[in-house]
Formats: C-alpha cells, structure tokens, sequence
C-alpha cells in the first residue's frame, strides 16, 4: 500500500431508492449506485476505491438489500467508516450494515442466493403517493393462475425464454421459490434463485401478468418457458416496482 | 355564463405527493396543489376555473384526501371530466373521486371534520426507501407517556400554544381523536379536528416527541397546552410525515 498501512475488506448491505439512479454500474455518463459509492469512499478516504456489486440492478430498480464489498486502509474504526460514509451519500442510498468481509469474500462469486420482490398495486387508477414503488395493474388478476405458472419455475431450468446471460455464461438458474402473495392493495411477487439472468425478474412478472390477465394459460406458460426463445416473452416490467431484498452467503 | 350552458359545481377527492409542492395554496412564483388543478382545468375546458380546497397543506405534506371544489360548464359527462383531468394532471397528484356537488357545498366550511395522519419511522438511521414518507426518529420513543399526553388534547381547548389562526378567527377547536398507534417500524398519530389551526399537527407531534424522549412529562405536556403561549411549543415536526387522509362532510 502506498500509505504503508494494510488495506482490509469489507462488505456493506447498502439500501437505494432506485428512481433516481442508472441502475448499479458504473458508466461513463450518468448516477450509478457504484458510481455515488465510489464518490463517497473517495471523499471519505481521500483514496479511490472500487467497489464491487452483487449484481446489476437496472436503472429504476430499488434495493433493501444490496451487498457490496469494498477495501480500504481508512485508519478508524469501523463505526467512523460506517457513520463517515453514511454523512457522505446523498439521501437516496445508505450503508444500512457494515462489516469485515472474511477472506476471499466476492458480493457475486460468494453469493448462493438471491431474493427479489416485484410489488404489484392492485387499485384502480393512478395512486400518486403508491407509484414511486409498484405496477398500477388493477384489482382484475387471477392470482391463483399466477401461482399455478409461478410453481413451474421452481427447479433447475434453462431460463432463456426471460433473459440474457452474461458473456460466457449459460441460461440455467436453479429458483427456489416463486410465489405470489396478497397483501390488498398490493400483490407481491417473491423469487429466489441462485443467480438470475438480466431483465429475468421482470420479464417473468410481466409473463405471469398476462397469466393473471387470463392472455396466456398457466400450461402455455409452460411451454413459454421450456421453448427458450427469447421473443415469446412478455416485454419487461416496469423498473419501479422490484426490490433486491438481500443476497445470501454461507461465507 | 358567457357559453351559454350552466355551469355545475363539484367536488373532488384529491390524493398528492406532497415533496414537489409548495404547499396547496396558489402563489405568485412556484408549484402549489391549487395551481395545478387549475391549470389543468383550463387546459381541459378551455376555460378559467377557480379551485377552492378544504384547507391549506404546508409545502411538503401530503394528502390522501384533500376535498376541492370547482364550477365548470364543460359539455362532456362526468367520467370523461374525471379521466380528462387526471390525464393532464402530473403524476405525483390524481383525482380519486368525483361528482357534482350539491348545492351551497363548500369544502372549508361545509366540512364537519378533518383526520390527519402523522408517520414516524422507528428504525434506526436512514431509510432511503422510506424517508418519503416519514419523520425518522429511531426505536426510543415512550409511546404510553405520549398517549397520556394525547389523551389532553381530546375535547374543545384554545389551542393557541401549537398554532395560528386565520386572520379573524379564534384558536378554540374541538379535538375528537388524538392516538398514537405502533406499527412496527412505524408509530402512526391519528387526530381528527373540526377543524386546525396553521402547522397544529405537526407542532403537536414534535411537541409530543419531546414527552416520548422524555424531554417533557405529559403532566408539563397539559400546562404547555394551557398557556396559550405558542414559544412553548417545540418547532414543528418535518412535512414529509404528514398526511391530510380525509375530510368529512354531513352535507
């Protein structure tokens, strides 16, 4: 290290409202979740940092949960980082926990488990204090149609129909739950999986919404699914109505 | 009327984000909720259309059910009126309800009652997604102390310690609910009024925080409130907790 001090790691669950952000990685133009995390180590530290991601979330999308890992050799205590950093972001994001990261510790190679929510409102019309953070659908959905094709998605598949993967990677994700749950006046979509595809979450709310809108059977679902072509889904959600809730790690 | 055709009176149910407003109340410079609604009006009939409202929120506060009412001649039918508006209007601001309202209606003083909520946050430091819409305090509150104190409020008092009155008016008001409900992470502050007196609400909750932090006993609470001394009153709690929810009418 340059200023003769040990650079330690360490992993923050970091919370966002997406609404006014890029999405999560950092780009040449434009707020990035990384991009305000890097700033704000920056500043903190007066030293770049790069901060690395559990995964990408799209511009729009919100996170309780985020995880990000991190190294500095910032000479305080952990709760002067923690408060530091948290004084140094803007409103819209926080370092809800901050903690060292064991050894060998990677935010998306170390993660066996993901968990997204997509909050559905189930009002009729345009609720301007309930839009920043759901899909305005309407009461008419059949939910339990919903749940019959959601339980299809549990297992080991080959996702292609509702994602691309990342360069070098192949189409298979193992979800471990897919349910829809109603909570009037919102209707909540709950997916765990060990990894997801890009737009997988959205694309498959969309899909399961025009199962609920009675336009696609909980059987053609199924073959939507195992077809693996990417055209036959439904086009994405929109951005504001998914959460990453948290990311699981038995490091 | 100058296009020949009667013009009709109605009321409407109005839900808005507070955060982009300054307040309900039209002003010389800068985006106000009465403002809006006239401006929409226009841009729909074509016509110059006064908004009067149940009362004024301060800038920042926010309205489930903030009551208006207009005259308008516009040839069309009601639900064309309702879709026409709330398709001018901007997002963070819709029309729940609306119909024709009877007449000598005045949504100031027809109303027989009005139920505000306050919202504060009970979780520990910042919550990005939920710091829209609450004050955020932490988990330390002694909520019993602050239903003792609440429980004075209830009944016709001069109320002059937590707040103005409009020029010529008294500060007498009668108190019908004051409660503090937990639902965790939220404490809720429900009171209903015949009617308030200017930031009543939010000096009020700031006030009664005092008495949770244990910064007043709810014993002080009763002497401040019969001093009718408003530099007794802690300074009013932030706008982003406040929501106007109903407004009632026997009319």
């Amino acid at each position: 290290m340059t200023d003769g001090s040990e650079a330690l790691l360490y992993r923050a669950v970091v919370e966002y409202d997406g609404t006014d952000f890029l999405g999560f990685q950092i780009q040449a133009q434009g707020r990035t979740v990384q991009g305000v995390l890097e700033e704000a180590l920056l500043r903190l530290t007066q030293r770049p940092v790069r901060v690395v991601g559990s995964g990408r979330t799209d511009a729009g999308v919100h996170a309780w949960g985020q995880v990000v890992a991190f190294r500095t050799a910032w000479p305080h205590s952990l709760s002067r980082l923690h408060r530091g950093l948290n004084a140094v972001l803007p409103d819209d994001i926080a370092i809800r926990t901050l903690e060292p990261a064991p050894s060998g510790f990677h935010p998306r190679f170390s993660a066996d488990e993901r968990w997204y929510r997509y909050q559905i409102g189930l009002w009729s019309g345009h609720s301007p204090l309930r839009a920043r953070y759901a899909w305005e659908i309407g009461p008419d959905l059949d939910v339990e149609a919903m749940n019959r094709a959601a339980t299809e998605l549990v297992g080991t598949h080959d996702f292609a129909t509702f994602g691309r993967a990342p360069q070098g990677e192949n189409t298979v994700r193992t979800v471990t739950q897919a349910v829809w749950s109603k909570e009037t006046p919102y209707l909540y979509f709950d997916i765990r999986a060990n990894a997801f595809l890009q737009r997988m979450v959205r694309n498959l709310v969309a899909t399961l919404v025009w199962v609920g809108q009675g336009k696609c059977s909980p059987e053609r679902f199924r073959t939507l699914l195992r077809s693996r072509d990417r055209s036959r889904s439904a086009p994405p959600a929109p951005p504001q109505g998914l959460f990453l809730m948290a990311v699981e790690y038995s490091l």
